[in-house]
């Protein structure tokens, strides 16, 4: 591994967090890939004088700086003249000529930069060597950005000859974070696989992650290898393949290369198992529908029985059976999913309090329904739900006979 | 506006935005309305090394740093020790004695910090005075690190004294972000109120900010309530109160103090309208449910006539305006939303490319529908489409007769 970078990412929006920054995770990525490792990620405002501070910072942590936003042409975009100002460069206010590859408007740039045409919008990208660090602006908008990046910056990095690095990750539930760590200790001397833990609501994410084999390098290197075994042979919980961010895109996938179809009744979630499935491309295909019934009154009406509301409650394992078998049949799919629970901040009853949920998954195996309690807000809640039934799902296509193809290995 | 704070997330997973940092955007608002501006937010991996240099930095930006994340007892858990080292001070372990209000575990801490319990679980959150910094150290789960901010650090903040910040936000859709600049030059260079601009897919976002007035806090202070009413004269379209984050709050809340009720079929949305709704605290008292008809059988299934689908395709107009009728009649409620339309990246018609959305809203009043074209990836025109839908609903509210509220003037 022989690059790292650190992102600047401008804008007062996305520092007050109005807007959620989706470009520092998919440069994380996309980074990764090209070899290079984000070391840091700084957010500062709309003003020249932050922006030149944190790019002036960002050169002491990181080969590559990587400012994203603030490339427009109104009085709060102002990433050029906080660049300039970290570098001792003038701006210059660059007006179209015939022949350009970019739009015919005037544009602020720094002085010697390079110019990235922009395939998708007005603003192009820019690169200025400064010294042993290289300083690349991108617009602030994903589309802009990710078409930039795969355009200019990627293939640049890519010529620098880095392996990329490979990163796996497993999921555990019903695994607490101290034991996960004092099953990890005698790891964590080492250098490489790189190991990170993350507790999620009912979970932990275990990643692994290592330069790729430049030999190989699509494939999982030896060292991950080895440390999955070892892994899998220590670890008192079955380790379940895959982060929660990976899961709705594998499942898709999965889904679509076997032809088989799903649909979801939800309660609790309110709708964001299917947001999670909708949000992979081509998900049209094997998402058939759902229903979100938040009151028992939707539930009944969608299908499940008044007598198991009655008897036991929308938040049961009966309803969650109910539930997950009313959405396989209604919409005639190969898995129906549920989830009911109570997220908080109030609610609960006698023996399910707040955090209390049941997820089912009925397919052509049969139901399969988990009792879990959540900690956290009601979003972390809702979010560990939905993950929840999607590991399920998971399961069930993982052992549903089909080989599941080489993506499960990575 | 006295306080100026810096924020330091440590951690691989936040880093890589594998996990979203909830808790910067929290922290800022909360900040803000004890008086506290936060200029910038730095993430970092697992590493002393990293999160010193951090915390380094972060002091020479703001007068109060604040980490989170990193408090823990497993080998990538780093804060104190990065701190430590970038305070020049020693890392105490603290072994558990009798009458501490913190549980019985040994926990490591910054030479000379203040311990604050943590309500909500095990690790304290460390003050630290350092020169003319302070330096506080919160932990990483949500649930966590808002209690101890409750229970410690704002109450510790307001006793200072500080005014809050007042920040009004207004959406404008079909007004173009440099048409915008230009209406709004006169106004950039002023220092208060601070105007930001944040063009989203198919709207702009124009937020106003100034501190509040301290003889009435939590009043709009007089400088934006001037400003807004000259916007409201010079913009060419109506500017809609609230952003994108404020208005399915906004609407949850005049829902319940009204008694309406909502349901929502969704196509492309996929269930975020749904999920937005549900993520409001006691929004089940208001959002009775929806389902999410993704394919035409689905829109047929539900009601949505063959013959709309068959005559007009279901990216029309004619099938939202059914789509929130149907809503609005399957399931008995005062209001009907739809969506449907084209995310991407492939598919769209003639005469209907990709980001080609129609969104409807039936209430007593009638059906509104409104065509969008969205730009942007896939997650764009979803986002687009889910806030474009609620802000059918939200105008459809406030003309509806029956006052607001005082909520609707913040």
């Amino acid at each position: 591994m022989t690059g790292t970078a650190a992102i600047v990412a401008v804008g007062d929006e996305v520092l007050a967090g109005r807007v959620t920054d989706r470009n520092g995770a998919w440069l994380v990525g996309r980074l990764a890939g090209a070899g290079v490792r984000v070391v840091s990620r700084v957010m500062v405002a709309d003003d020249p004088a932050a922006v030149a501070a944190a790019v002036t910072w960002a050169r002491t942590q990181a080969e590559l700086v990587i400012t994203t936003g603030g490339l427009g042409r109104t009085h709060d975009d102002c990433t050029v003249a906080g660049v300039a100002r970290a570098l001792g460069r003038a701006v210059l206010h660059r007006e179209p000529s015939a022949g350009d590859p970019w739009p015919e408007v005037a544009f602020a740039v720094v002085a010697g930069a390079e110019l990235w045409p922009n395939p998708a919008g007005l603003a192009p990208g820019q690169r200025v060597t400064a010294g042993d660090t290289m300083v690349v602006l991108l617009p602030g908008p994903p589309a802009e950005l990710q078409a930039l990046a795969e355009a200019a910056l990627l293939p640049w990095l890519r010529e620098s000859g880095n392996p990329g690095i490979v990163r796996v990750t497993y999921t555990c539930y019903d695994l607490a974070e101290s034991e996960a760590a004092r099953l990890l200790a005698p790891l964590a001397a080492g250098q490489h696989p790189r190991i990170g833990l993350y507790a999620r609501p009912g979970r932990l994410e275990i990643t692994l992650e290592s330069p790729a084999d430049p030999e190989r390098p699509g494939r999982v290197p030896l060292a991950i290898r080895r440390l999955e075994g070892w892994l899998h042979g220590v670890c008192p919980q079955p380790l379940l393949p895959l982060g929660a961010e990976e899961r709705p895109g594998w499942i898709v996938a999965q889904l679509i290369a076997r032809r088989l179809r799903v649909a979801a009744l939800e309660s609790l979630t309110g709708g964001m198992v299917m947001a999670a499935l909708v949000g992979v491309p081509g998900a049209s295909a094997a998402l058939v529908g759902g229903a979100v019934t938040y009151t028992d009154t939707a539930k009944a009406e969608m299908g499940v029985p008044v007598q198991i509301l009655r008897e036991f409650g929308a938040v049961s394992e009966a309803c969650a059976r109910a539930m997950a078998e009313v959405a396989r049949a209604r919409w005639n799919v190969d898995f129906g999913l549920a989830t009911t629970g109570y997220a908080g901040p109030t609610g609960g009853d006698p023996g399910h309090p707040v955090g209390t949920v049941f997820v089912g998954c009925a397919g052509p195996a049969g139901v399969v329904v988990h009792r879990l309690q959540l900690h956290g807000d009601r979003e972390a809640v809702r979010e560990g739900a939905t993950d929840a039934v999607l590991a399920l799902l998971q399961a069930a296509l993982a052992a549903d006979g089909t080989p599941a193809g080489e993506d499960m290995e990575l």
